[in-house]
């Protein structure tokens, strides 16, 4: 029989007796033979079946304004498309642009120029800058990260709370270091924690001193109306509260269909000032004749307008709330109490972050891979991959059946028992 | 009455009857109120439509082994795809990867990596070198050009022959200057010329010495099937001859489906060294979770396999033949045996390349945009756009339906016979 308090009141003797139930029930995990993967926010085949009309689309080639969409042409891309997105994402047409199936290669692109080229705010390339560091709000995304790091920036972790990054601290190691050149920041249920950065924490990313004149905040908006709820939370405008405190140039937005339609050939967008997207439609011009406009005007097509794309989410909504109210379930029932785990209860996004007891992360990845669960990396919302207190762990139940979340959730549940059992009777 | 021989060798007075002539079919021209295009080398109408079943494909989303397309992942691009191109290529599939829908963003990338990452053959980053020169063989592709200038890489001009450029200027070139990291070549049907780099040029560009060990040849085949006689030219194998002569590594080839089937939307396909592509695959990956698998499979479904791809541009070849057979006719009918003007007559590829007297070529271009003609800038062949002798026009008579072709090239023939007598008489 399972305490009902927490773990660390209990006394050697019941410890040893609980550790031994849940060894039992991970053997008997062992023996069931599972193979279940929670380990990315990839969309479930049910969500991709929502978008399956696109494959029979365009029914033309042809845009409203008869651009044949076949040919080269058109940078910026289809603009009933960014008329759309624009409205989505509350940004103007004209400071947002449609690119290829991937808002990841548009950052990259975004920081390759900075490098080589320098912003439209820099003095130089940032390349000839020796030390370069960059903000990563932690728990965080894993690409993100190894993106900077690939590039040469040095991480500079600051904490990621229910209303966002802590901009005290943000503001605090900006306004003295130039070598800080910019941030990361997932606004809008943040990978992986869920929490959204609020009006007031944006407008302290937007309005602070910088160090360095060409700060930059890539705001990556990807979970932007990936709502879980009906509360339907409405991102800060982070564009407008930079222009208004005078520093329009700072944010890149950037935003796509990858968790809309088809995760690997939807459509990127990316948004910022007209100056500065000027500045970063000249460098993609040296090396694209124009994006697939196509695939633009087949989403176009699908989409008809704004409207089409909130019904849109709303479906897959219907698929997500269930396999995340599962997890929430699970973490509740086998979990609450014990003092061994914290979790976030996200209204929107992919995933779910929880804190083990520091120093058992690891390990509870290790005994659910010997169960047959992939889960995410231990430490793989940090930079480097280094969690330092061994505490965090990403859940990402979008892409199993919900059955196979029911039976992954509650193995996992039993991995950290075993791990937090382990570690108060060591 | 038009003379037949040189116009070098005419008096004064018959030079200038010969202007007045001209000037007068010139005046005709402009009142009869032309609007003609041969500026680039798109696709027509026609030749997309060829490719109209695409918009309804794929028929399904899993490829053969199983693979949903629609989801994240892949970076190396489609199997099945990959293996006919392989086929079309004649390079090994584990060589070759699909890509986007453009071969210039690839690039773009190679050369971004080599600059911030180095090679596998590099001591260090290429930006690290402060000078740093690249191979232009002239004339040749503008977008080429602009985007080495743009990353800082300074031309250095050697000229296009009818077997390739000129490979002993190079190799005495790259010889002792290890500033020089590479060459541009279009190898089979040149941007412009239509020249073909024959085997002997690219087993001696293969294996010459170079004083920078991690040379590159970007190796752009982008109209290696682009045949417009049942010749069928076969480009030479330059991995084959780079690995046989011990520099694996030189070559990086690129191709795609842009003049294929859609040029906005199609496949971009890299081959190079097994370890090269494990090199691009590392770095392809910081920014991008894998690329359009479900074009690739439309593309894959559409072309069936490599025979398919050669039946389509059988296709092209009906179309664009009679265009580039006019080029022909009215070149030889307007200006043969005057002296004023050589031309290319390429047994495949895109463009005509056009050297009329020096000192003219702007002039031309200049006259034929008074009369509605539009003609690719004078000099856009060379890096800077900088034709020092000012002779080179670039004709591309894909786009334009066959009557216009007939209608653009009378006019630009008479704009070249006036530019000349002008000149003659000046």
């Amino acid at each position: 029989m399972s305490p009902t308090r927490p773990l660390h009141e209990l006394s050697a003797d019941e410890i040893a007796a609980f550790r031994q139930e849940q060894q039992a029930a991970y053997d008997r995990l062992l023996a069931s033979g599972l193979k279940l993967d929670l380990t990315r926010g990839k969309p479930s085949a049910e969500q991709l079946d929502l978008s399956n009309a696109l494959l029979e689309l365009p029914t033309t080639y042809r845009d409203a304004a008869g651009t044949d969409t076949r040919n080269y042409g058109g940078l910026l891309g289809l603009t009933g498309l960014r008329e759309i997105f624009a409205e989505v994402l509350r940004v103007e047409t004209s400071q947002l642009i449609a690119g290829g199936n991937s808002s990841l290669t548009m950052m990259k692109d975004v920081l390759t120029y900075l490098l080589l080229f320098g912003g439209v705010d820099s003095a130089r390339p940032w390349i000839q800058d020796e030390q370069r560091r960059f903000i990563c709000p932690v728990p965080g995304y894993d690409r993100h990260f190894l993106l900077t790091e690939t590039l040469g920036f040095e991480p500079v972790t600051v904490p990621m709370r229910e209303d966002g990054p802590d901009a005290d601290a943000i503001a605090a190691l900006v306004a003295d270091d130039p070598t800080i050149k910019g941030m990361w920041l997932v606004p809008t249920y943040a990978n992986p924690s869920g929490d959204v950065c609020s009006q007031e924490v944006a407008a302290k990313l937007a309005s602070m001193s910088t160090a360095a004149p060409d700060f930059k905040i890539l705001w990556d908006n990807a979970y932007a109306v990936h709502h879980l709820t009906a509360q339907e939370t409405k991102s800060a405008d982070i564009l407008s509260l930079a222009a208004a405190s005078g520093h329009p140039h700072r944010p890149v937005l950037f935003a796509s269909t990858s968790k809309i339609t088809f995760a690997g050939a939807g459509v990127a967008f990316l948004a910022a000032s007209q100056e500065q997207v000027a500045w970063f439609v000249k460098y993609l011009g040296i090396g694209s004749i124009g994006p697939d406009k196509v695939n633009q005007l087949r989403h176009l097509e699908f989409f008809g307008d704004a409207e089409g794309v909130l019904a849109h989410m709303a479906k897959h909504r219907a698929i997500l709330a269930p396999k995340f109210a599962e997890v929430q379930r699970i973490l509740n029932e086998r979990l609450g109490g014990l003092g061994v785990a914290k979790w976030t209860d996200p209204v929107g996004g992919y995933f779910v972050s929880v804190d083990v007891l520091p120093g058992t992360a690891s390990r509870v990845v290790e005994l659910a891979k010997e169960a047959g669960i992939a889960l995410t990396p231990a430490g793989a919302a940090y930079p480097q991959g280094n969690d330092p207190d061994d505490t965090n762990l990403r859940l990402a139940p979008s892409f199993p059946v919900l059955e196979e979340v029911t039976a992954a959730m509650d193995a996992v549940a039993t991995c950290m028992l075993l791990a937090a059992a382990e570690k108060l009777s060591a």
